[in-house]
């Protein structure tokens, strides 16, 4: 029996994992869970699981959970309630779990992931944004404690799984497939006049507001490609992005004797957690196969980096390096909320990023302090210049 | 360096792993040749390899091929020549070979590739009928002995790579992937016929006749599918074949928890050769790379069985087991090599084998001679039907 911390459990990621907990009772149990301001989600998941320890946003949101569950008879004094910052973390590092299923979505997520790991746990990670900022911190630690961090979101999964092909010194390249977003399609020209209401009316996907947004942007791309580098541990040229509309082969890799490993799944998320979760094993999924005979025929383009200059920055924060991965996403961050506040074009987005990257001094990232001074600052310029765009 | 015998050297197989040897003249050297009747080609490989020993298929071949060298000036002494079966054998059994490459066609590479795993050779097998005829015999010696057979054919590479992404008891199925034949569209009625010259007309592949007629009747796929259940150890159900026109993806293998892991690379034969033989190692190769930019789009379809019964019949071989899988591999050698000489229709492939398969009585294929027993018994039977067939 693995017990689980869940970071961001009422989230998309979380919920999907609390339901792969519930179809293998003897084998998970939820030991910790962390999230935001859902008290009423939270209660019903902490009803549920039972969890040692969990975590909300603030004390306000921590007093309505525990009052909305001694209402329905939850013996509270089973579980411990935290909240905030401080709160995640002791929930992230609490004694009971093994596993850190890390879910929380931006740079919030980062603190609590970085000291799990610190505190010797084994991390399944959905959040970019932690690799993103430390990975480079990340995968010492993690080397240095022998603690695997295994990748949920669906691509790096697909290269995890895709690398046990062979030797990292016999990889070509990494492949990462994008769906393109929903402007794949549209003229350059039209891009000025994109509206968050046209962005987040994607057509696949029902994601949160900042994912979607970088998902048209194609940052998210950006941010994976740079996470597969910091995960695996390969350079800037050796990341490829592949677009595939039809999101069936979730990435690649290319050996240097020309073989290509791809795979290929549905799309639900409970897959790549399943995997994260029973790594080394493989356990027989519960949910629906891919038949293979029912796809749609698969294509696979070149990025335009014209029309979404997002993927080459972060591409150039990697060159870069150090510090400026962290500026990448932090105005990224603050251009994203800009924008679906109806304070910034979209094509103003790549811009601000643009220029507070090219502003910054970077440092080594090898220390989590500089890392979060670096994005303090960069969240900062960024605003400066959101605001006198907007004027 | 790893000195090599190559069975079949002036196959299409034979001069692609011969080129290959030519790539890396560090790490690999021809220390045996075996071919049939063109002494030309066969004389110039000898001068070019300097191999210890030459076996062609007849002592008149083995005296031409002799003079041709002489004629050119090479110290023929340094090399002996043989020929016939035991010349074959003694060729694939030469003490300085650590590798034999299969790829004789036919059930004439069975009896040279069996005594090589015998005397302890690691086998890269390009020759399908040495698992369909003795598969459980090959390997069983293989796991007794510790030796490795690699396979050649490009799906079954394909398979073996996929395969290192999990463990063997994780696998859910293999899914071959299959061209469809030039005949994949055409309706059904028009199938009787089809000609000779028809079949050999195929758009895509350069191939021998025997083969080529094996695509078109998809038993050339029904092989493959007893193949990969004696190489890999699974039984019929759990592998299937998806039609797969574009033949970029050249097979895949899904496992319990959901994932389908799938192997892609230009259709160029020196590929799974390369990984045949530098395996578990896989090294740069000199041939282009697929440029996954400009694919075709990839579309995957249901075989038809009925169209196809040839398929059908395999499976059904494969369920039977024992001999039973020789006797349909002799039998369908029998009727394609009747329909090439216009003695029997397109249609009639099929119903050749159904008819001897049935007329057999299944024995334990655990004995050389029972299986070449059963197969010259089900050449002599399909014999008859083809002459009855064609009054």
């Amino acid at each position: 029996m693995k017990a689980i911390s869940v970071l961001g459990s009422t989230g998309s990621i979380g919920t999907n994992t609390l339901k792969l907990i519930a179809e293998f009772p003897e084998d998970f149990r939820a030991a910790g869970l962390c999230a935001g301001k859902n008290a009423e989600l939270l209660a019903r998941q902490t009803e549920e699981t039972c969890p040692e320890i969990v975590s909300s946003a603030d004390e306000k949101t921590s007093a309505e959970l525990q009052r909305l569950l001694r209402q329905r008879g939850y013996p509270t004094a089973k579980t411990r309630f935290v909240h905030g910052v401080e709160g995640h973390i002791e929930a992230a590092c609490h004694p009971e779990s093994e596993i850190v299923l890390s879910a929380i979505s931006g740079g919030a997520g980062l603190l609590p992931t970085y000291r799990a790991l610190e505190s010797g746990k084994s991390i399944a990670l959905a959040n970019k944004e932690t690799m993103v900022m430390a990975g480079e911190l990340m995968t010492r630690i993690a080397e240095a404690k022998q603690l695997p961090i295994l990748p949920v979101d669906s691509e790096h999964n697909a290269i995890h799984q895709c690398l046990r092909g062979g030797k990292k010194s016999e990889v070509r390249r990494l492949i990462l497939t994008a769906s393109g977003g929903p402007f794949r399609n549209m003229p350059k020209e039209r891009f000025a006049s994109i509206t968050p209401e046209d962005a987040l009316n994607h057509p696949t996907w029902n994601m949160g507001r900042k994912i979607t947004i970088d998902s048209a942007t194609l940052m998210n791309k950006g941010l994976e490609v740079i996470e597969a580098a910091r995960l695996f541990g390969f350079s800037a040229d050796m990341i490829s992005v592949a677009v595939h509309p039809q999101s069936v082969i979730h990435s690649m890799v290319e050996f240097l004797d020309g073989s290509v490993l791809a795979q290929l799944g549905v799309t639900d998320m409970r897959l790549p957690i399943q995997y994260a979760l029973t790594y080394p094993e493989r356990w027989t999924t519960p949910l629906d196969r891919l038949d293979i005979y029912r796809q749609p025929t698969l294509e696979f383009f070149e990025p335009d980096m014209e029309k979404f200059p997002c993927l080459g920055l972060a591409y150039k924060a990697l060159a870069i390096g150090g510090t400026a991965p962290a500026v990448l996403n932090a105005a990224n961050e603050i251009a994203v909320e800009a924008f679906l506040n109806k304070k910034l074009a979209f094509t103003e987005i790549p811009r601000i990023i643009e220029t507070v990257l090219g502003a910054h001094t970077p440092e080594t990232a090898d220390d989590l302090d500089v890392i979060l001074r670096a994005d303090a600052w960069a969240r900062k310029e960024a605003d400066i210049y959101c605001l006198s765009a907007h004027k």
